[in-house]
């Protein structure tokens, strides 16, 4: 058997550890990202929180897979850019590499996390994967024969030309519409509609208006609810659709906050799908991610098997 | 120097060459495909056709390959559909390597197009190519380090949410607005509206609206020939801003009829373009195709090396 280490920076925390060939962790590591200091700082972090997982696991990787959000070169293994964690042209790979003396790949942190659910997740097995993040934005991650397909990012694919502006520039965005942050402005717009209705009520009790409110409310028999999320599903499916059509993966699968919904989602979704795809394109399993944070952890360290 | 052969098959003619590993074609045939033949006579025709070629070329081909519209199974040979042929599960890559006795491929034609433009056209020597074809339909093929990505095909992206009607029962697909159909509709439009202007008497001394009558009406000063290619170039530029968004290719090479406006075409295109896609991202490579049928036949041998 050979392991793996794998590291997933985020914004908040990086975490780290030891997978082996199969996708299993066999140690995980933890430490705050600290974005605010010298990138060479939080080097050295992220390298002793690596010896940790090493020494916790008690074996040898073979290799070291990063994921990072940003601007990815991972041919040179450099995060060219990303403004949360205040990275430029940062050549991690490289350090990584002489650090701990083994081979190192660099990811997108979404295409890594896409990987994972493929070796582990949602989509095990599968030739074809396509996973869907529906967060603060929407991000894709596309993987063909456990290999990622890199730059595979549809969240600012225009669906609704000249629809609602989005963060980017554009307007009518997949992430406009089915991000998180779309669903709640949807939302908002449905309650200030209706302010004495069970949104409201939900969203008063909740002292927010989240991902879920809506599902909530459509649970306890609110038809301005359904309505919301009839709306919000037609243009998933419509998004997913141009996808399916564009590229047949043989699975969907969705994640983010919006992904944790199950059912109360993808019942509706699928239906609507299989009316908009494409005569004689099959309908791809369309399934909730199931790896959570450890998505981009496995699938970091699967990058460098 | 290795030699393979290439059959590219269509509705009214099958034209089959010798083509040597660099993409030149050494010999070249055709047959008229008479559709409304069974399939196994078509093959009897491709056969003699392909033999033709390799008696001119005097060389002995190392693999076939073949392009077929339809529904394809590239893996085991078998063209399973495909109405303007009249096919149904026809084992034509078998039946071609058991008649030649050689190893052989079988493509759809528009991603055997686009290798072609990669090998040997408008896209040579890049690491990614996005082919689009703008005819009666939207095509496209995908080719990346000189590798067909299979059913990669957009003609059918929503881009405009409930938007004009498509052929494929949705609303608002690139295809509905950007194939040379959608222009010409829009062109029959906008005569519609200004009956004696300029794109009217062009269409009246042509016997007919076609997708260059309002490329000629604003080369003579038409503000609304103007305004018409403003909003053709806004939804073509939106499609492909997508699909940057979404893959990032190096190339992308424009096809089929409205590929041959050039410039008249591709100078706005850029800029709407550039406009449009997400911020670190290049602007790709934008050109027109240069092989015209030629891409087809090269592409299909090619697919065999």
């Amino acid at each position: 058997m050979k392991y793996y280490a794998g590291i997933d920076i985020g914004g908040t925390n990086i975490k780290t550890g030891i997978v082996d060939e199969l996708g299993n962790i066999i140690s995980e590591d933890s430490v705050p990202t600290g974005a605010d200091r010298p990138q060479e700082v939080v080097l050295q972090d992220i390298i002793s929180s690596v010896q940790e997982s090493i020494a916790k696991a008690q074996v040898t990787p073979s290799a070291v897979g990063m994921g990072s959000p940003g601007l990815i070169d991972s041919v040179n293994g450099i995060v060219k850019y990303n403004n949360n964690l205040g990275w430029h042209d940062f050549a991690i790979g490289p350090e990584m590499s002489r650090a701990l003396g083994i081979y190192s790949t660099l990811e997108n942190d979404a295409d890594a996390a896409a990987l994972g659910e493929v070796v582990a997740g949602c989509a095990k097995g599968a030739n074809s994967a396509m996973i869907i993040t529906l967060g603060t934005g929407v991000g894709s991650g596309y993987v063909v024969d456990e290999k990622i397909v890199r730059g595979c990012e549809f969240g600012h694919m225009v669906i609704h030309y000249g629809g609602r502006p989005c963060t980017c520039g554009r307007k009518g965005c997949f992430e406009a519409y089915c991000s998180a942050t779309g669903l709640i402005n949807m939302t908002r717009e449905a309650i200030a509609e209706n302010p004495g209705g069970i949104m409201a009520k939900i969203a008063d009790v909740e002292g927010t208006v989240s991902g879920h409110t809506v599902f909530d409310a459509a649970q306890e028999g609110d038809e301005n609810a359904v309505n919301v999320i009839d709306t919000y599903t037609s243009y998933l499916a419509c998004g997913l659709a141009n996808l399916i059509n564009g590229l047949q993966p043989e699975v969907i699968g969705i994640g983010g906050g919006i992904g944790k919904q199950g059912e109360r989602l993808l019942a509706p979704l699928r239906l609507k799908v299989q009316h908009e795809i494409y005569p004689g394109i099959p309908l791809p399993r369309i399934v909730s991610c199931t790896l959570g944070y450890k998505a981009g952890l496995i699938g970091a360290a699967m990058a460098a098997k």
